[in-house]
């Protein structure tokens, strides 16, 4: 009876009452939340400042507290939460890569398609193979002969990897539209290459390639891409569909938000569960459901929901640099190169000098060809452009001092491309003006010809069509693509899924007057 | 330099590669977000139907799944998640507490503020000290002597505690507002209470009460409630004035809503830290976010921030249920009652009576007292109103198979309210023809006296004040602290903190126009 009446104690655990390890998890949680707060506020007040922006703000605030942590423990320790990589996979990851796809430039995006799988898959096996036989040839030299040729691949595995949650705070999707979906783009492809290289590094004996080994990782990158997307597509389809029919004639915004979020994070867990790439996956659920789910629901939820995914990113973004900055504070990964400076140097200057040849390697050649294919000159990758790309892909690792390092290459992108594209320069001081976040869609268009899409992105659905964009759609081969999937989204799929124009017609809405807020004004 | 590498691996995570152990908590989670998903959708399809809701739907589905787990893994479990009480407390209650109080009728709450403390104070006192005799009387007759004077009193300080999660989910704020405020209020007060009770079990040798032990509780209770709440209003108007004077001119929603999410979660956290009334504190918060900050924020803010909050909420409250559900299938839980079903019984029976004497022994005197205090006859409680008090009070217990055995008495709320109070019958069927769920503002108001309460509304805060409701303000005396309150709140609050009216005119804001939506159609 006594145990019963403590486990019920347990049980029920009514009283608010922490045990002592409890009451540790709930002060580095308050502390972690004061510094999320104090990122966005500072980061805020500092956002005039062309060098600072909250990610660099919360590296910098993390490091603060950090050494303050690493003096108060007496070095024991610089951490405030224990943080694994699943609390990245698994909660932070998701909403920043759904945000993304649901607020791409989808026609952006699709007409650099080619491009992007170019760079995402040949040009991630072009940086492996690169940095695998360089590590080989320059460690063998120096006698560090720790390691044996799988460790050697999957250094080439880790370190042809980018990042793209990097790329997304140092490129601007709307003052740079190209590289940002060709950079981004490439991140997002280059996720499932890495998953089919390490999957290949462990299972293949890949220092006897044959040709049949190169079509057996073929056939595993096809079939991963392909079913990774399809499980994202599915998946917002699915909500697409279920929205419609169901909330038919009866909307209510909180489970329509909460549907679409659940949907969007259940795609991504599905792809983790059957070891596909659920980076792929969710990216790909985000913009099936911004171009039907996002239309079929009420005006409320479609504010919600663009604002909520943007704050989640954003937060979950926030989050991962201030924990980097605590992370760069961390004992034991000093410990190595206190022991041997000299080595730990030239490993590192090594390994940066082969990621950089990697990346050269793939990006220049891949951009000729890629401009090969292209008539118009306006699409071409110039050769600064290219630079960029080169540069501006060097970003990786997330979640490990890498990242705090590597952000130094973050830091220097955005003078790079002011530098490098000076006609850039006029249209990105007058968005600086500008006192929104570089998320916000106040943001007006851009007087420049990469940025027509307008009428593919979300909040401008309503503007009408400029007649440029039209022009456009018939000057070039290359839309040719496009015009018939347009035919077929608005044959087939739009009067199935909804989406804008088929959205269903809600009679006794109060809020659909408003839904074509922007043109009453 | 192996190990190295291998450390580089498990840091940058760059592969989404889970170990085995991980495998089984994705798995866990994508069963998990499956049966929400599934959730949400069956109990949209049976919203109509008076006996059923979300939560009733996930106990139910829950109920299921942990069945056909227990019969898949031979017996061994029933549970999805290994789900602690940290998780409810650290996770799934902030959102539901905070949203109760963003949500919540202002007015309506503060003008029953005093029966809502004495319902909460005394009225929990009453309970547990009926319930702790009781059971020691009873107890000691059935020769039930395992557990000893601290254990009685841990089970009245247990048992007098009501759950305010699942008021939420048999009363409506729009049926029945006085109820509600009461029931609610009485649920959030109590917490300061039971952990108040719950010290002095741990700390007061309570076999002999003096009226300075008495004293000592009455002036620990005070503490922690004035604290408490103190923190909360704190917290909400730090963020009420860091909006307003950082953001002056240059909104940026996604900020915005960042920073009232993870400042209600601070205060929250905080609460906990320094073992105050978490519940107290946030739903404070709640009430002064709604009052100043969410004046102060962007129209999309607003739209955002108050869906948001409600799509939490109602995804920790399914999620919740959904456990429970799950829960009530543990057999290590059922091995005890297997072992001896006659005692168990006997000891439920005898708890369950002791629960609706204590409850009875203070909300009938309470209420006789509360309406010898009011003047006008319609604020008064009546013996209906006073027995749905008495048995909606009865639900406790949020996290144990408790809360789904005595969700049967949540199941009887509704039809029991519609029994006794058939006045409301009416409004309350017209309610259900409403499309939309129980949180949706697009709920019309309630024709009757007790709803005038209408422009204190987040939603309808642009609607004119009608007549009735200033006749009623000068009517009855009880409304002269409002009145100064309110002269109070316009001279002195308002101007520095912001709110409906003194919010700071945006000029170039292009959203400005459509603050007044309602005013447009």
């Amino acid at each position: 009876m006594a145990i019963e009446v403590s486990s019920l104690f347990s049980k029920l655990g009514l009283l608010s009452l922490f045990s002592t390890s409890d009451q540790t998890i709930v002060a580095s949680i308050t502390l972690f939340v004061t510094l999320l707060c104090g990122c966005i506020v500072i980061g805020h007040l500092l956002e005039e400042n062309r060098w600072m922006n909250e990610s660099i703000t919360a590296i910098f605030i993390g490091l603060c507290t950090g050494i303050v942590i690493l003096l108060t423990s007496g070095g024991k320790s610089s951490h405030i939460l224990v943080f694994s990589e699943d609390i990245f996979f698994i909660y932070l990851l998701p909403p920043i890569i759904f945000n993304a796809g649901f607020q791409v430039k989808k026609k952006q995006f699709f007409r650099n398609f080619m491009t992007i799988i170019l760079f995402g898959a040949f040009g991630t096996l072009i940086s492996f193979v690169t940095i695998s036989f360089g590590a080989v040839e320059i460690f063998g030299r120096m006698k560090i002969d720790l390691l044996d040729i799988g460790d050697f691949l999957a250094i080439g595995a880790i370190f042809s990897a980018t990042d793209s949650v990097c790329t997304l705070q140092v490129l601007n999707q709307d003052e740079t539209p190209l590289l940002y979906s060709l950079v981004f783009g490439e991140g997002v492809v280059n996720d499932a290459t890495s998953v089919v290289l390490f999957n290949a590094v462990q299972n293949f004996d890949l220092t006897h390639i044959s040709s049949k080994i190169f079509f057996q990782l073929a056939g595993n990158f096809l079939y991963l891409f392909v079913i990774s997307t399809f499980l994202g597509v599915i998946a917002g389809l699915l909500s697409a569909y279920a929205i419609k029919k169901l909330y038919f004639g009866r909307h209510s915004t909180d489970r329509e938000v909460a549907l679409m979020i659940l949907m969007a994070y259940l795609s991504y867990m599905i792809a983790e569960l059957f070891d596909l790439s659920a980076i792929l996956t969710v990216f790909f659920c985000g913009i099936v459901m911004s171009h039907y789910t996002w239309h079929n629901v009420t005006e409320s939820s479609r504010v919600t929901t663009k604002h909520t995914f943007a704050t989640l990113s954003f937060i979950a973004e926030i989050f991962i640099f201030l924990y980097v900055g605590t992370d760069a504070m961390d004992i034991e990964k000093w410990r190595f190169v206190r022991s041997s400076p000299g080595e730990s140097i030239a490993v590192s200057s090594i390994l940066l000098g082969l990621v950089l040849i990697g990346r050269a390697a793939f990006v220049f050649p891949l951009s000729f060809l890629s401009n090969l294919a292209k008539r118009n000159s306006s699409e071409k990758i110039d050769f600064k452009q290219q630079i960029t790309i080169w540069w501006a892909g060097l970003m990786r690792g997330a979640v490990s001092v890498a990242l705090a390092y590597n952000k130094v290459f973050g830091l220097l992108t955005k003078p790079l491309i002011r530098l490098l594209l000076p006609t850039m320069r006029h249209s990105s001081s007058m968005l600086s003006s500008e006192p929104s976040s570089p998320k916000s869609f106040i943001v007006p268009l851009l007087g420049n010809g990469q940025d027509l899409e307008a009428e593919d992105e979300v909040d401008k659905s309503n503007q009408v069509p400029r007649p440029t964009s039209i022009r456009m759609l018939f000057a070039t081969p290359t839309h040719t693509v496009h015009r018939y999937w347009r035919k077929f989204d608005d044959r087939f799929m739009r009067p199935v899924f909804g989406g804008r124009g088929f959205a269903p017609f809600i009679p006794g809405s109060p809020t659909e007057q408003s839904v074509h807020l922007p043109d009453h004004d």
